[in-house]
């Protein structure tokens, strides 16, 4: 964990169905070493609470937002327009998704002058370690913990290779 | 144009840019007798001016409101988490707009809850009509206006058969 | 319930196997307090049933119409080819439905003159809402319910949040 | 021309906009010795005129009904809803169709009951031809010159490849 | 069954594991008195077979050829090339297909010269109800069974529309 | 200008040809006052330039990488996997991309562990502003500069308003 | 199997979850006599073991590379970019990946200079099979087992037809 | 030129509308020194000259075959079930073809057993150098001007680098 206790990422969806796909956020930004908080914040169904947790998200200390949402996904723009931390985008394949294809292009498609930074479809582990790299590129407690991280991702591939009976090293 | 100089829709659009497009709305609400008002209103460079006009819609007598927009479009459902009255979006074929996929899907696929009346790409003329219909099915005047119109669209048919060397009946 | 019991909407569907995605569009009418009747109309198994239920749907007293099929679903079009009354459009993922593309671009895409307010795939309970709206616009009864049911859906959010362990306020 | 001066094959389309592509179903009738009708029927402007058109096409001594259409196009398929003979979509890209997928799969996509035979994006040469095979199917003399319009397509290739350089046979 | 009982319409498949799709085709010819017959012919797998297939089906006495593939489906189009009788593609949703796509557009983009009368994704029913169609504009009986048929399908929607307690007519 | 001037954001492209695309990036950062360094880096024709460029980042004190490229976009993520500082792809409908498509998904869908942080196509504007705001959450005049530049959007869309008539607060 | 044991195809994949498809690669190209070997490179994770592989791979005698990946699928794409052997990609629609559309998209869309033979979605079997030809082309064994392979995919399909009860020949 | 003046590689095409495109494959085989021929094949018009092709092409002592097709392009899979040398297929975005989707699918998407080694929309220059690394693999002088041919490649991008102010190396 960072020094600080203060979150620095806010996780937010729009629906408590996106919990199983966005708690990866969560989990990697705690294996990271980053502070986060988490809630609910619908854009259609509370449009004031995303307008109160969009501008008061700098002066709480937060570095950026990570916001996931399925369909017409506005929760992430909608956030982005009001405040001016790096927001990721997060879409999701909900129940009411067209093959995540919605999702996606309502998120990514954002018009000059408020960018999201979007990435996979359900890939909100991606969008936890996004994080930790914009705070990691000034902390270098967590960018330590980003490099031991990719380390081990290819030790992964490494034993899996051998286990099928590849070489180790070409 | 009906008894009342009230607008009874308001047209919105979240760019200049979509004016030459969203004209064919005011235009045809013109032509069957209903007033309305027409700006400017952008969810993603002026999120508070969006929130004021949702929420004061229908206080200044506003029976629906007609939204356009490109790309990843948010005002049409943006404006529907804020007010009661019927929304009508038109999805706008922006230049950065990916074939006007995106405009279509961030507009048509709004969460239950939050409906958008999603017309077709670019259709701000049948967004207008639209908007006719629902102030028809409780002003006769219009009523009559939207008659009419529907005969002179098929009276256009025949004359155009005709001139191909048609049958007029069968 | 609004103070007359004629029907003011009509929900129509091209298939009985279309019923569990359209029964959504009558319960949620229901608890918005407007009337409605509900049956089965197809255009293309039943082309004058379709022709008689357009024609007749205004001296009936009908105020919206709700029309649900899937495939290449002609039922919303042809019944607004037919009558001045707005109509709203479901596109249904039916078992013949290429991931439900072939419903919505053949519910959405209607050429000007004659406009279908679509809403999202499945999203009958949507088009019952967005129903209630064009009623509401008029009658007060069903405006004070849409506004409830609108308060209903944040409350819905904010106590999700609150289990979540996010906070209330922001 | 065969023998009959009786239309055989009835060709109609939504919008006198769809004549440039219609024509080529025309034009190939024509040198296949098929007697034609050619006019125009929108389903949504007139949806009367198509009833008419539908169901007095057998009695007329019609063989099979070639229909193009575009965006939400619902012609072929109503007109295949109200007689038994063979009806042949064409999806015309017309301006307000996305790239021709609207066109295409509101034609293709019919329900069970209800075919039309659907050729290529605006394909109406072989909408043409496709209703040439079926009236050759039972007429010797179109079959013949369906034969040799075969033995021109592989002419004509051959010596396009003499002119490249390539050889005549292999 | 009409009078003769040498197959009418022969129907074709790329692999047996197509069958229980097709099946669709040989179940309503037999119901609707169009006599058939079924085979596996692979473009892929025999391409000399398929060669074979298509040039002697005139000689044979078909009056339309049936050919269903998934994937890459090249079965139909390759059969039209080499035959003058209308040949009906049946696009099927095989283990190797794109949700269908790849099955649809290869058989449905056909060059101009040589259409395929394409159905929708897996419709083999619509595909023997075409080619019964086609003999049916020619043959009084098959006509007859063509209209009952439709009759059956109109009534089995009204029958529905009255156990969900709408009207029997408008 | 921030005060350093040391470069903070790499911005690289695949090829010249991105060059009128990925210019609006550099643009932006200028405005805001973000020290940058750009140049052209090609994961396919310069793969070991690639590896050395992604992999000195970080030591050259870069904070953030933005990777525009077309097709099949293999340099944003590719970079991504030999750094831990946060890479934005700009998706670059080139002459080879199919409608943009195959830029996007081949720069969004990057698997779970290897995340690049992606903007609208064509959107390098986007991307400049996105960098801008990883350094502007640690630095205060960069932040001021984004805050003045989101008022400026604002005003823009006011004085749009204005010119059409509508009115400049609701 | 041919003369030697050196491997002629290297087939590689991008994660141990590719495996239950790519075995199929393995698998022909041992029933074809053409030897093997198989591990896993990660172009995202292990992307110096990457550039090892590929750029030793035509020393190590291989003939052609087969690279299987899903979602932004970069390992075929990338190997192709470090040697000039042919690389046959394999798109695999895996548990992240949209349909596959990535995937294929990702891998088939090379910019030019650079190419990447692409098989069909899961098509690993087919990847093993084109990899044999490119040998057999050179390699009298191989080549006669491609055409006994290819007689018996014929046989299977006239084995099929008679099980059905159809012809053996036409 | 490599030693040998019998065309080791096959270039065909559907039509001559197709040779702007075809022709880089040619050029590109010509500048890496192996032989070619080229002419037109039409699957659909004439099916007996590319059964004789692909029939013919390994006695004739081709190596690998370049097929380039638009629409619903079935020439490289055709060819590809009668010959067991390598097939590379050229999906040609021709003027019926949707936006090249069609082209792509028909030929990339073939069953097992019959593989079609794809490339990029258009990239008949990528056809050619495929082709030339198949035979390259097995040809040294042919290796020997791929090799060059990529380090051409990366010598472009440095030039291009230096000219827009970037460093040579990093």
């Amino acid at each position: 964990m960072s020094e600080t206790t203060t979150p620095q990422i806010g996780i937010i969806m729009g629906s408590k169905s996106d919990l199983p796909v966005m708690q990866d956020a969560a989990d990697i930004l705690k294996e990271l070493g980053v502070a986060y908080e988490i809630t609910i914040v619908s854009a259609h169904r509370t449009p004031h609470r995303m307008v109160n947790y969009a501008e008061s998200a700098q002066k709480r200390g937060l570095k950026a937002i990570i916001a996931g949402a399925g369909g017409a996904a506005h929760l992430p723009g909608m956030v982005a327009s009001m405040t001016t931390l790096p927001v990721i985008g997060v879409p999701v394949k909900s129940s009411n998704s067209i093959d995540g294809w919605d999702s996606i292009l309502s998120i990514l498609q954002m018009p000059n002058g408020v960018p999201v930074a979007t990435v996979a479809l359900n890939a909100a582990k991606n969008a936890g370690i996004l994080a930790a790299q914009m705070v990691g590129a000034f902390d270098l407690n967590v960018q330590v913990n980003l490099q031991n991280y990719k380390i081990s991702l290819a030790n992964k591939v490494k034993k899996d290779a051998l286990e099928l009976g590849g070489k180790d090293e070409f």
